[in-house]
């Protein structure tokens, strides 16, 4: 941890307070020996480590420029000033971040970061410290945070299910099997946050969308969708909170299930998306977070083309395609959605190249470097940041000029989360 | 100021690592007098005050959960957390705050509000503290601060113009004049922030709407497009950046600029708003921040009628109307979008009403007392801060099953802002 540039000092303050109570006592017995209260306080002077508040270190300052960035080798992330373009300090023992997440508590404090291994890490941004960690599970792939903020769940593939747990203290609140009809328990994909304190998710074994209700949290209430399709592998929420969206490995086409009207059910849209395509394992189907929802369009990967699908969002048809230079992985909207930003699968992930929503052309390519996992815009969209893992390093580009405005070095970065997304449903 | 609950004492710490290099030289001379270092110390103790650090009273912790509620006849505002719902300070010495508006730095640290007396003042939520106030006008009716935070801009109405100050210092950075064609200056309204680094504008008395790209301080580029129609009184941009439109006094209907197409130039929408209607005085009005987007559908209030429009945002045409309880004054949507929320002009100010905005039914009245002048959401959208004037006091409702949540004491409650608001374009 590196020293902050603004300590906060409570304990020696109120030290400071006491000692009108020490002293005055010593000095009105005249020729009495004041050296005690003289040694104590000399005592204090030399070693004001003894008396360093819990809190030393931390900084005074506003959140809302704070992000982290991951350091999938190391078990590490870095904790980020978005305004400094800087670094502010390192926490490490995260344990297993080869694929990692985070979502941040509202008062954009802290951030509670989601591990391969099953562990749930909580760190707190202002002191650069891990505050508590918990391995909740064998095997986790992602997490969430409550609407209100008070409740972070996490889903697992061992032993399956989903887990929930206060944000404060991290002591589980709930547990939400998921049981397969053989008695199994179902691996969770899809986990995401929705409004009126409710969390949707998906079983793969399954094939089952639930939602919950924590309003009680010792009473969750459970809404089952069955039968959407063979072996959902993840899923997405629209920016509004409206459309919960899972794909199928099993089969062609994404199941839909509009939050605002439930009791229609899950429909089946974009029945194309996979035709045709020979069936990939699964670790190389694209994410679904990497969809970009731009006004009424929606920018999805195609699967194993060089593509990115052009959908209307309310017709969920497919309207254009775009070439791009290899298979896209992440297809992200800047803030406004004027623009997306894409980033491709290995071997051609040295380049990220920008697609104009309004006229669907290519309007920039670049090389920012071999390995480029994931991109995060500033909250309002003047600057993006892109891991690039293996020059070790992070950049940040101006988005209006593409010109490269920073470079932090960091070990093999992977995903990078600005606490601007304490203020947005399902991030 | 009310005491924070965590105190940063980085001043009184420097003067503990101090202390060693003064009392030792005493001590070391042995039979000397080791007095003076004692009294040093014991004046130090007993007027702990005197060395006071700048930041005393200041609170460590995150920002994203904080905002300020404007005190419209006092000249002062609270700070409030919204976790807690509880008021952190209270901030006087504000000027006129009558007609207020605010917006936040990129950190969600520091709050800029203008008042109707063309005073900018700049504060600190976490010290509660004033940190500068410059009266830069006459008479000023808002503000923006531009896409990364570095600027700040106030419209005026006298003399009329913008200007523009330096985020940090409050110094001035630039005047933005605005001549009208008989030599005169024209009254700025409608100021907002837009992508790109961008301010725009619109001209009263010239009937023009301005941007202005503030990339390079020294050399703002302004771009103008005259001729929109008389009288423009305000304007909004939309919450992607994408469409400013301004409401014209003087004629029916709207003007609508495309950023994404400036040279398209502006045109005219909703030729029917207005139309009919007996031309009411300025300030009766409805203003245009109090206009919902809602996914694709924009609700606003109808001029003079118990009516919220419902209109196309693609064809930008009317497409329905929901009656209300009376004349509308804000209608805001929930984040996400699901339902807006609508307050009503004097008598029937002490009513709100929410509006489901898939059936376009009304599905909830209520009065929270008279005066009711702004309504706040929380980032994700489980709680709304209200405004009661008259009441003086704030209140807090569940937005999923409308029970009051909380109320604060606020001494004529008027406009509520959140620092979320930092992160988004138009606010």
């Amino acid at each position: 941890m590196k020293p902050g540039k603004e300590n906060s000092g409570k304990g020696v303050r109120s030290l400071f307070l006491l000692l009108p109570m020490i002293v005055p006592r010593q000095v009105k017995k005249k020729g009495s020996d004041p050296f005690p209260a003289f040694f104590l306080l000399l005592f204090l002077a030399i070693f004001p480590g003894v008396y360093q508040p819990a809190n030393a270190g931390c900084l005074m300052r506003g959140t809302g420029d704070l992000g982290i960035v991951i350091e999938r080798a190391s078990g590490s992330v870095q904790v980020v000033d978005t305004t400094a373009m800087s670094s502010l300090f390192r926490i490490e023992g995260l344990g297993d971040l080869s694929h990692a997440s985070a979502v941040f508590s509202r008062d954009e404090r802290y951030a509670y970061v989601f591990g391969r291994d099953g562990g749930l890490s909580k760190l707190d941004l202002l002191c650069g410290q891990l505050v508590k960690r918990v391995v909740q599970a064998g095997n986790s792939i992602g997490g969430a945070i409550s609407q209100d903020g008070s409740l972070v769940a996490v889903s697992n593939y061992t032993p399956g299910g989903v887990k929930v747990f206060d944000a404060v203290s991290l002591e589980q609140v709930a547990d939400l099997p998921a049981a397969t009809a053989d008695g199994g328990s179902s691996k969770v994909v899809g986990l995401v946050d929705a409004p009126g304190q409710r969390f949707v998710y998906t079983l793969y074994d399954a094939g089952e969308i639930r939602s919950v209700d924590m309003n009680d949290p010792d009473k969750p209430e459970v809404q089952r969708f069955p039968d959407i399709g063979r072996l959902p592998y993840d899923a997405l929420i629209t920016p509004d909170g409206r459309y919960y969206i899972a794909g199928l490995f099993g089969e062609d086409g994404l199941a839909m299930l509009d939050l605002w009207q439930p009791q229609q059910g899950v429909r089946r849209i974009l029945d194309n998306y996979g035709k045709g395509e020979e069936k990939l394992p699964v670790y190389k189907m694209p994410h679904l977070e990497g969809w970009a929802v731009a006004g009424r369009q929606v920018f999805l990967p195609a699967v194993g083309r060089h593509e990115v699908l052009v959908v209307d969002s309310d017709s969920w048809k497919e309207t254009g395609r775009v070439a791009v230079h290899g298979q896209p992985v992440f297809v992200v909207a800047e803030p406004g959605g004027r623009r997306v930003w894409v980033n491709f699968a290995h071997p051609l992930n040295d380049t990220v190249q920008v697609i104009d929503t309004l006229t669907l052309q290519v309007v920039h390519t670049f090389e920012p470097g071999k390995g480029v996992l994931h991109m995060e815009f500033s909250p309002r969209g003047e600057a993006v940041w892109i891991s690039v893992r293996d020059a070790d390093v992070v950049q940040v580009y101006d988005t209006a000029s593409f010109t490269q405005l920073a470079e932090l070095p960091v070990e093999k970065p992977s995903g990078i989360f600005f606490t601007a997304r304490a203020h947005r449903t399902g991030l």
